[in-house]
């Protein structure tokens, strides 16, 4: 039997406010460098090239975000790039990848579906876990789960099940996904070591997701039908987007994947985040070898004096940040807003995100 | 006898960096408005053009802030803006002025040397201290002390002497300049009400000022004959441009007023601030009704959320300033600068202002 076909779709239309200043609607996170060589989107890329090759590396955006993402991506395919003409959340977005591969491939082809906007410390760590993961794609859906180095309440969880035959632990059962937990149940997952993060990646095959997507998905599914009835791939993104505003707007975790069955994870520990707040991105800053001895993370032009445990960046284009003896803060600058907030509160930041939205200054969102 | 003429000699040429990132050295101090309608500089003239008129108020400013101060000053009479073609201190500066008053009006006409970069909140309460400092400066030196609030360490102090026979106590004898003061010393000063600030501002004759130039500041004294010589007044700019490098660099108060004797103080209390850092910005917000119900001050497109005691500023062309949860902090922000630092340690934005010198980052001095 020929080995089928893999295609990783990267999921690249999110536009988070977490990361506010520097994220916004038109720059959203996975076009942030915060302070490594690349974005996370083009590091996403790098990261896969070696599993899929460039022809088989799609990536699903929204119409706003498109000229921002041709542009950090000139390598891949023109092609490749696929438009959510308007945003219906990730089990549409996924359908559009399928059904591209789907056309191309057949529906026997693997698709990888990976969020374009992770950080991951170890590369040959994380593309073991993904090969690991496309081994199982062809008779089940496979996802990779993070080993929790903390207690976060950010995050789902998966608790996990039985060992599968022959893998040594490497694949388990997914038991079951678990919801956002408290502090305490977060504690206890940690230290029970039965739960892994949730990290949203998930390796299947276009046809299981075809099935799954009839069952629970009606609509979505007419709009994937309809697509891969196509007999011109050239017609493709022009059925998208007269067709997309009829399917259902649904994470792919909540539609699909938290309700199907036999799913397997691989358990991996690849030093990821989802650089969720200002609070991940200092997190990250070991990796990426930007602190000074106090404990500052300094991205861009600043400088700090007598101050330690800050988060200070100044974006390309914003003004120099001089911080003096303050601690613990993060201080975002951009061209056009800047941010200060405790670190410890940087969720917070959507406080000044919801004022920006109320006083209609759409231009800073 | 005719009253003698007066003279405003408002002092502009100050470059000071205690305000930075607001303050550079092309966009000095008494040329932000802080919160208020005018500039400092502005405030000033305005404050004292029904005292003098306006051809009989002189600005002396330096080279380089020269056009920002004309275009700051369109009413004032163009000859009234002299320019000091390199730094030379207060006293050199204040000699160009005595010069203009001498050839103009004579040997008795009258001096007010005034900072053009100081804080009034009760303008009638000023002139009338001015008016009285006119009346005595035709036969000795005459200063406005302010009478103290605070036990600030800041200032240098005056402490009083007898009261003038028939001022009942509105005008009181120098008894001697004082150092700025320890904590402990400036609150015994504050407690006895025996002293008052020196806030800078001198009144006497232009003929006083050319007897103690020449006793102290001989090199200054020769400068001054050499203008006062001219036959043509329109030749002052050029002298002074050819001469200005010989004289003494030095500060009117350490080289004049606390060596002569005879001076007369009156003591006031008009809501003064040298406005000398951004804490001292803070306590002017009073005046200017920028402040919320948590005891932010608010000056420009800032918003802050869950905050209290924060001094936060945007400039005309900074980026939206965005500030949660934090206390006690001074933020301001300029299109190309911006500063974090706790309100208590406002005077050490030089630790900032240093380090750029250092890297020699001009442009953002």
């Amino acid at each position: 039997m020929p080995k089928p076909v893999a295609y990783a779709v990267i999921l690249a239309g999110g536009g988070g406010t977490r990361l506010w200043p520097s994220s916004r609607r038109a720059r959203p996170k996975q076009l942030l460098t915060l302070g490594g060589r690349d974005s996370l989107l083009a590091a996403t890329v790098r990261r896969v090239k070696p599993l899929f090759g460039l022809d088989r590396i799609l990536v699903v955006t929204a119409r706003d975000q498109e000229a921002a993402i041709r542009e950090e991506l000139p390598a891949l395919p023109k092609r490749n790039i696929l438009v959510e003409p308007e945003p219906r959340n990730t089990a549409g977005a996924i359908q559009i990848g399928a059904a591209f591969a789907t056309l191309h491939s057949g529906p026997s082809s693997i698709l990888a579906v990976l969020p374009a906007d992770q950080y991951v410390a170890d590369q040959r760590a994380y593309r073991a876990s993904v090969r690991i993961a496309l081994e199982h794609a062809s008779n089940t859906i496979v996802t990779i789960g993070i080993r929790p180095s903390a207690p976060e309440t950010g995050y789902g969880y998966i608790r996990l099940g039985k060992s599968v035959r022959g893998s040594r632990g490497r694949v388990r059962e997914v038991a079951a996904f678990v919801e956002k937990p408290e502090r305490k149940t977060a504690m206890r997952y940690l230290r029970s070591k039965q739960y892994v993060w949730n990290a949203g990646m998930f390796f299947l095959t276009a046809d299981r997701m075809r099935l799954e997507t009839e069952q629970k998905l009606p609509r979505l599914h007419r709009f994937f039908e309809r697509l891969t009835a196509l007999g011109d791939i050239d017609d493709l993104q022009a059925t998208v987007d007269e067709h997309y505003h009829d399917v259902e707007a649904i994470s792919v975790d909540y539609g699909i994947m938290e309700r199907a069955s036999g799913l397997l994870v691989v358990p991996s520990d690849f030093g990821w985040s989802d650089v969720g707040s200002w609070s991940a991105v200092g997190d990250l800053a070991k990796h990426f070898r930007n602190s000074d001895e106090h404990g500052n993370v300094l991205i861009g032009d600043v400088l700090v004096k007598e101050g330690a445990g800050n988060i200070v960046i100044a974006d390309p284009g914003a003004p120099l940040v001089g911080v003096v003896g303050v601690r613990d803060l993060v201080v975002v600058a951009t061209a056009d807003a800047l941010l200060v907030i405790p670190r410890d509160r940087a969720q917070d930041v959507r406080q000044i995100v919801d004022a920006l939205k109320a006083a209609k200054r759409t231009e800073l969102l």
